[in-house]
């Protein structure tokens, strides 16, 4: 299936997917969203520098949960940190981490996705990590930072079963290129807008004239609404939504939004930037439910933008972009967050768990349907934003 | 069209605007956002209590502009004060009066909207309004609120045209009932997604199980992107979005959002509300560009929960709801926001204005071809919330 | 000692500490911090219902550090949350669980604090303690609330000494009445103002008129500055002091404020009180140093404000004192806040730790002569507040 | 007495005023704070580039009030913005332009300080100034910043008498150098700590081995609280506090905080700067009362850090200071904003206004004699900060 992305990456549709049954990502199957074009790998990992890793726990009848990493770059992180910003959607969740990030405008460990119960454990993996890594034999000060959904319904959350080597795994097996998608990782149990939810990334490429930034978005999706995608009221069509009558529905869950770009980014525009994500919720038809802790953490992975830890003798002259040239960025990271979504439940498969809880994946066949009907499959006759 | 609607205010399909190219509201021509029944208005003057009030000024080749204000209640809201929050989207813009509301939890003026660089005579508008009603003659400090969006490119805004007494005429004026849109008031010079903007509005109606309650909303539309209208991808069909070729597109703009309810929220859950109301610009397309100050306000009109100026003898006993009752409040803000943006958009007339600058609105009869095209119209098939 | 603190709470002098170079609280030396009377204990414990926990890591040559609890209300705080808010200082520092304090309005565990690098065990304690709590079986979410300060210097902080069961041992012994402050729990290893640092408490009592509320405060302190007590330049005095010739002396570090009360205080007013409470490093000559993160926890103790974890039928009508009250509450947070960090340094005592490092206690004898020379101690013949 | 500053800026003591009784600043009578020393003029004009301009009304028995104007640099601000932050204390207060200022880290207009109800005028008098520049002949957007404490108890405040000529007669006054204090400007009609308050400024300069960079602080003060001077209870001392025994005292106000620097700040250590300002209220016994609306706006007046108003082809790359590098600017903010505190009151004179309603300035003789007694004074003997 690769090989045909690799071929297409701007329109691919992977015909055998949409025959066989098998999952696919959106694209191999002829959705398309928005108007600029995808990087390489359609991936957070499209940003230069910047890896991904899973360690995926499917254990017995109970453990359905996991760790998902996101590494900036490929330095020691500790020593040479990166711009971020945090924006807070929905504060109803447990991430550590968020508020020196907000203060010093930096992020120095890579971040680890997990569920609700596990963050503890995992901000220790995290602190093993960097407390090892070569040159931070005296740092006696780590800022982790970890993000996490409710996967407690398919999982045995209470059972706490991440623990630090998962964590170690994790990181150890970061790679760049493809990501794994769907029940993996830190979404192996979530579930969303009714269906099996899980990780799913995706990326934008700003043409020449706006800069050329890459914006590369992974999502851990667990949250509700009444699902459109592509603008098609595919939750309505398939009768699961919430509200409905009769409603076994669970709105709440939570979703966590990574962000990186190699544009030069200050953390202001970085949380600007950050913000935006959280519009993808307005898109797929979600309104961030009060149970739905909703986190988006956006980072420049631009190595000229990097902050030492140790302050150099001179300020600093990172580059910075002019607030006027956010706007095409924005845009990037709304359809890169919708797609991330959309590409999380097309992956995800059913999944049983948890005292016998079972989850169906989103049902493609019928999906597709509801998409022919809308018009919301191949766009190539729509224009699209401009090239240069 | 009027006894049109209110004969049929759940699913009112005015025929005789679809036919005849007359302008009309969203639900006119078969377009419903949403699966949540509108209130009787499908305004934001079906939250009792609350009235809205336009005075419009449309003079010579230049003047385009006006004041729209939002009155939460009908008695002396200095020595009433309604809760309030207010939620920032985007800060580039130049309110005045949001950090009181912030700090204070509690709104003590009318809420009015304008152009950009009127800000201060609204304001002084606002103050004149209630320093002089009865009972607040020895009162020292009042906070004004006022929004805004830019009309400068059809009207004279550097003209700064707005008096004092344009908004007191539009305070005098404000009532309940039906609410005019389009250009009129602050909306009278604006443009939004490509098309003439201006006032929009929308309600939605809770189910009894969910406590009944309703979200009135009212926008002034001012802001750029890609539109869709119902999902459907309208701004690319018609050629007209953010980023298309040879682009002459502004995505700048603004949007003031107001949110009135009568469900009993602690200024806390309001905040959280008037959050939720930007996810309609994912909803409708937007990214909130860089330039595009985007600011939502939000009340609660349940006389229960009102703060008198003075601290009564005994702490005060306000009705707030739980946090898990959120849920089905933040659905119907989102659902209002979007379809007062679209109303605002079909309500809008062609303008002609400053130095000849002129924004075609928005064209229904190509839009109703789109929406059919995409299935976005006559949604009476698909399942809606449970009404009980 | 403590039946003359007894016997006198409101201008206890111990004199006998006085004389033979024992430790004490500030007020056992005469000095009295501030206009407002303070409550039985001097501590948070003055508020009903609170508790205060200690475990105290003191092993071999490099292990000193430790856990302290406070807990809010003696039932099951997770069925039966109480309002809180919390106000970031200066966020360079590591706590967990604040964002859902701020989204919620609520704390639903005990406050836990510990070192920097212990936050994920302390918080994994948190939650065995909560999720073992009877009519807690089933809960599948749990927002554990730990804070943190660094005491690297004294502790083998690399080592992360602490236990979920030195968290649990914590919690078990918690007890109200006298709070043990100094080189205790969370504080054994701080330092703070150029001297040994720790736990230090302290409460005030508002008169009848204005509601005769008490808000007690703890605090872990370990940061610096130019040491002002009562206005006396101590540090200046004693050469001990942040930018002093030569300077060895460390700035950074961070502090916890914790802040109970039983005013029925809504969130937004307990973030204000608790953005109070910053104010005391102005007073004590600290300026919250670039490294130092410094956070204050507010809750409401009072019952009658608890919110249960499950929504009731009808809306909540908590009491909430009107904002016109808050002033009284905010002068005593202030003042509390000041005579706890008094109080940590009074009771700490020297500590050798860490590599052979050691930090001396502040020099009791000489501080009393320089309180003396700045006429700081005994203003028993100035005017207090109204006791009426 | 002039003169006598300018030999000794940095250790000043006007013998002469001591003697006469005549008004003065702080060190103009032995009282120095802090450990850092000031710039030549001790105000916020030693930042280069700074002017500070006034208005005073004072007319017949009831006009008490005017307008303080601060003018970053000396070029079209709005064509070379400089980056800001703004913290709010306590948002109690009517200011106009801070939304701006948190989003896009920049200000575009001088800053304008003025009575409450006079915001409005006032920001339409910067509008007047910032349309009619040279190069701003287009511009339709313009974010004016306002700052505002109620002088209504000396003022007519209702009557409303700033108008937009007097913002312009400020702004054409404004100059560098030395700079008028205590009841002029926007201090005409201001009351803190119990007596007349006013304008007050100071300044610090760091040594070069920390950057050399200089802090400069103009304060508008209004507010109240249990004055302590240099830690000398001064307020209790003269019976005069916030709580008294048959309390006239009024608490609320607010205060201004205008913050430049030379550093090379970004926006969010900027923000950081403006913060530590809150930390002078603990340090002169204020506890930012409820009705005290304080605010801090900080910007940086370094050229390298100024910021086009069109976005340049390139990123930019402006010079920031390092996180590790803020903490002596912090002390120094500090220690200026409690020293401006200290001038407003020093340098205010009695006054009488509205409805013959009158307030005593700080009685210098008395005051002296309660500093004296505390050794408050002359601290030559003290060891300050080393000054390489």
């Amino acid at each position: 299936m690769k090989w045909l992305v690799l071929l297409c990456a701007m329109c691919a549709v992977d015909i055998s997917a949409q025959e066989t049954g098998e999952r696919g990502r959106a694209r191999d199957f002829g959705l398309e969203t928005g108007i600029l074009p995808t990087g390489k790998w359609n991936a957070i990992t499209d940003v230069p520098g910047v890896t991904v890793g899973h360690t995926t726990l499917v254990r017995g009848d109970s453990v359905r949960t996991g760790v998902t990493v996101i590494i900036p770059h490929q330095g020691n992180i500790f020593q040479q940190k990166v711009p971020a910003a945090v924006y807070v959607g929905n504060g109803f969740g447990k991430s550590i981490g968020l508020s020196q990030i907000e203060e010093l405008g930096t992020l120095e460990t890579p971040i680890a996705l997990t569920n609700t119960l596990s963050v503890p454990a995992t901000a220790d993996g995290l602190l093993d990590y960097i407390l090892a890594l070569p040159g931070n034999e005296t740092i006696r000060s780590v800022n982790s930072v970890v993000g996490e959904t409710n996967d407690g319904y398919l999982n045995d959350i209470r059972g706490r079963h991440v623990t630090r080597s998962d964590v170690l795994a994790a990181l150890h097996s970061a790679s760049d290129g493809a990501v794994a998608e769907g029940n993996t990782g830190a979404g192996t149990g979530t579930r969303a807008l009714g269906f099996k939810g899980g990780i799913g990334t995706s990326s934008r490429v700003l043409p020449p004239s706006k800069g050329g930034y890459t914006v590369g978005v992974l999502v851990q999706s667990n949250f509700g609404g009444v699902l459109r995608i592509n603008g098609a009221p595919v939750g309505r069509e398939l009768k699961n939504f919430y509200m409905m009558e009769k409603d076994p529905y669970v709105a709440d869950g939570s979703c966590m939004i990574i962000i990186a770009t190699d544009a030069p980014l200050s953390e202001r525009n970085l949380k600007r930037l950050a913000r935006r994500s959280y519009l993808a919720f307005g898109a797929v038809g979600s309104f961030s439910s009060n149970g739905s802790g909703d986190y988006s953490i956006a980072f420049s992975a631009n190595p000229d933008t990097f902050v030492p830890h140790d302050a150099p003798e001179k300020p600093m002259t990172p580059p910075v972009l002019h607030n006027d040239e956010m706007s095409p960025l924005f845009l990037a990271v709304l359809e890169a967050t919708e797609e991330a979504i959309y590409n999380s439940l097309f992956m995800a498969e059913d999944m049983k768990g948890y005292r016998g809880h079972a989850i169906k994946a989103l049902p493609l066949p019928e999906v597709l349907s509801v998409l022919k009907k809308y018009h919301a499959l191949y766009h190539d006759s729509l224009p699209r934003a401009a090239e240069k």
